[in-house]
Order: structure tokens, then sequence, then C-alpha cells
């Protein structure tokens, strides 16, 4: 069954509880847990090219889906110990991304990225 | 205003159309932006005792927050650009877990994380 | 003036002392400091084309050589705080690999890479 | 036999020319793997704690010097195929910190590790 953000966040609390792991999901802990995570889901593209990974078989992909869920697991469970509202944050921080980037400068000199 | 993450999931897809950033969002590109994210909201806590980690001034949480947002983005795009539903996985993750380590049997032990 | 492996190691372990340092130089610290160094390396190439990162102006190799140093400081800090001689495991791994990537197999195939 | 640096450069040079893996050597795709490298370390602290990881068993140490050693290996081939001077850029590095860290005034305060 598909849950919802608010509904994952429940369910790790309360799998942590059930477990006695708190104790070792201290911000600190989660942030690196976090970080190996990530590095796990770019250890399928390291050596691929962009157009490979933009065709991915349907078997890669099912593999890479639970390597995300690992990292959205931790950042979830990292937000919640720290007491900050993720789906909030995030909110803010695309209206941040619009001023910085406004479409009609970003379009085509795309500084961003293209900058060396 | 606080948006859910399919609400997110398409203001990212606009985002990148209106400014012409498809090119550079291929699947190998964004893996590597999440590791990068990851590893900035690490910096935050590298030096940090475990105990100052649960302690953090709200203004430092409020910077965090940010560098959480940032991750959730680049997850939610990466995710989009692979066809791949994060709730329906991280859902299915949890599953996963919850059979690989049973309440009864880690709690106490919790040899996931004690073990050296 | 160049230094050596072994004059860097004797040097950061100078630097620390003179600094209290040591209290902040636990493995576990250093082997996050590690990983966020990593990725602010990844983040000079994360939106590069595979040929402008063979290509990049002497400016940002600059830039670079200084993040690559980075890396080999913690590097070495953490080798010396675990007591593990890092030229002695470098040799080591490299024979493993050729045996573990024989070149007349290896060759051509290059499955390591292109395995998807 | 152990190595210095330079001759590990030169194996390394040679071990890719045998297997035809230049082509997967990019500056790009070897920042990642050294990103994933890094993570694989900090794998094994992510749960520890400091006073765990400064009293490490033998063969824990062992599993990990191999894992510093994958560190190197890709960052020795990532400054090669960039024309970096890797010791050299490390002991511009050191000189650099000195300046930024003058030990009379870091000794105690410990500003950079303790400003939350």
């Amino acid at each position: 069954m598909k849950r919802s953000i608010a509904e994952l966040v429940t369910e790790l609390r309360r799998f942590a509880k059930a477990r006695d792991w708190d104790q070792f999901h201290s911000p600190k802990n989660l942030a690196a847990a976090l970080s190996v995570e990530a590095g796990e889901v770019l250890e399928h593209f390291q050596w691929l090219t962009e157009q490979q990974s933009r065709e991915l078989p349907a078997r890669k992909r099912k593999e890479i889906a639970l390597e995300l869920a690992d990292v959205l697991l931790y950042l979830l469970r990292l937000s919640d110990q720290l007491d900050i509202d993720l789906l909030d944050a995030a909110s803010r921080k695309i209206k941040i991304n619009a001023k910085k980037y406004p479409a009609h400068r970003a379009r085509g000199s795309a500084k961003k990225y293209t900058e060396l």
C-alpha cells in the first residue's frame, strides 16, 4: 500500500522505537547514512554515458528505485529528528530558485550549467 | 504555500522546461547532484558530537532545512526522469526492512548497528 | 616545497597537535570529512559533459587541484589515525584488481563498465 | 612490493591502457567514482560512536585499508587525467591552511570545529 510522506514519517518513527534504534539515529549519524545511500545511487551511474542513463532497462530501474527509497527514508528520518517540515522547506526552496534563475534569463544561456 | 510530493514533481518539470534545462538533467547528472547535495548536508555535522547534533540552535536548523530541501528536489527530479514512483518504492522498502529486521530480534542486540 | 607522502603525514600530525585538534579527528569524523571533500570535487563536474571534463581550462584545473589536495590530506590523516600504511594498501589493491580483471579478458568486453 | 606515488600513477596508466579503459576514465566519471568510494569508507563508520571508531579491531582495519586504497587509486587516476601534481597541490594546501588557521589562535577556541 502506497503511503504519503506523513505516513512514512510516522511509520519510520514507530519502526525505530520498536527496535530501540533511536540511540543510533542522531542527526549526525543519519546525515552520514544519507550521504552513503546517495553514493550507492551514484554507483549505478558512474561508468554510464548520459545517454545510457536515459535508457536504463526496466530491471535496472527497479533496483535503483529501492536505492532511491533508501535516500528518501533517511531524509525523512533526519528531517523528523531535526523537527524540520521537509515539504515546507522544499516549497520555499523552489521559490528561492525561481528568483535566483529567472526563466527568461536562464533560458539559452544556462549559465549555471555551462560556466567552466 | 506548502506543496505535496506530486505537486513538487510537476513544478520541477515545469521549472526545467521553462529554462531548457532538460538537456542537463540526465539521470547520471542528477545522481551526481544528489550525492553532492547530501555531502553539503553532512558538512554541517562532520565535526559535531552526536549530542551537539541533537541540540542544534534554531538558526542552524533553518539553514539545514534548505539543504535537505535540495536533496529532496534532486531526488524527485531523478525519480521522475527514471519514471519511478518514489512513494511507492519507499513503501515497498519499509516492508522489506520490516522482514529483514524483525522487531523482537533487532531489539537489544541491534546487530545491524553494533557489529564491528 | 613539494613533500613526500611520509612528510605530509608527519606535517598533518604536527599541524593537528599544535592546534589541539586531535579531539576532533576521530576516524569517524575524518571519514565524514573525506566524503564531504570528495563531494566538493564532484560538484565541479556534475553538469559537464565527459568531453568538457577532459578539456578543462587551466584556471579551473588549478581550483580543482586544491580540492583534490583536501581529499588527499583527509585520506592521509584518516589512514594515520587508523595506523594504516596507505601506500602499502594501494599496492596490494592494485594486485587484487589485476587478478580480478585480467587484461586479455577485460579488453574489449569491458564488462565492468558496460553491463547494465 | 610497496610502491611510491609516482609508481602507482604509472601502474594505473598501464593498467587502464592494457584494458582499453581510458574511454571510461573521463575526469567526470573518475570524480563520481572517487565520491562513491569515499561513501564506502564512510559506511563502515556511520553507526559507530567516535570512541568505537578509535578502537577498531584489526580485522576491521584491514578491510577499511582496502577501501582507503580505492580512494587513493581513483584520486591518483583523476589527478593524472587532469595533469595535476597531487603532492605539489597538497603541499600548497597545507601552507594555505597554516595561514588560515594560525596555531596560536586556533588552539583552544577551535572555532573551525565548534561554531554552530
